[in-house]
């Protein structure tokens, strides 16, 4: 087996979300035990401009939703950005998780050589598929599934690397 | 061009690594600035039993250079963890980036399916050669960049998430 646009992708992406959706039950479990309200950790920010833990996990998903979509060439599903529980947080990343799994591998295979323009209020900003995957999905998708774990770590929450990595 | 074992790590992690290496240079500038102790920072984490910023710049080089190394069947060379000052985690970078710069595609394409083994304390893991870079060393690596981007955006440093992408 080769590796693959889809390959270093999907099933990838797949994996850590249900990672997350894991550490996210246990958070919830956490404060239920605790009698900790939710919206306490929902809220929390590494610093005051970043995105609170709620946003974080929405946007690591969308940033994989959008960017197979892209790869793919399919319309990218907007999801209404109204999560309010961990819970809800967890029907968000399973309903990424559906869709992405829709994907097939000839779909999103071939890839690297595709030009996608993203429109940022900056400007537009052009990549050929292979470094859009590498240089921009992967990274920004890592980095917000660290950051929401990293905030419930620094919440208190017992998790640990390996719910992280999902062994 | 196709996406390789290769073009899906070392060009990446290099490329991330010189990203981090100008955050810890923002960040010395940063403490220059404010007459701020630099051990403050690089002594700062996320909760008491995670790992230093220091120790988190250290692991995200040593995840990337042992991955790299035993997908190529190279010796994985060690590095003594001695490093006080942000300068000296940046010359720490750029030695891992220097060592991984000596791969020539070849030495980790087709590293796929190759065995590799794991040994830890809690036991021998045994991985295929993709399932290791992209389930182990890259979710690896990213955790370990974007802890130390999220310390120093927590220890009031002025950076953002171009600085991490690099763009």
């Amino acid at each position: 087996m080769s590796i693959s646009m889809y390959s270093a992708s999907v099933p990838v992406a797949i994996r850590l979300l249900n990672n997350l959706s894991a550490i996210l039950g246990k958070a919830a479990a956490h404060c239920e035990a605790r009698k900790i309200d939710e919206t306490a950790l929902l809220n929390s920010r590494i610093f005051p401009d970043m995105f609170p833990l709620s946003r974080q996990v929405q946007i690591a998903g969308d940033m994989i939703k959008g960017g197979v979509s892209r790869l793919a060439g399919a319309e990218i599903p907007r999801f209404e950005d109204n999560e309010a529980s961990f819970a809800e947080l967890q029907a968000r990343i399973a309903k990424t998780v559906d869709y992405l799994s829709t994907f097939k591998p000839e779909q999103v295979d071939g890839s690297e050589d595709k030009d996608i323009e993203i429109t940022r209020s900056s400007g537009t900003v052009k990549y050929k598929g292979q470094a859009y995957l590498t240089e921009q999905v992967l990274p920004n998708f890592f980095f917000h599934v660290t950051t929401a774990y990293n905030l419930l770590r620094h919440g208190g929450v017992e998790i640990g690397k390996r719910d992280y990595l999902g062994n």
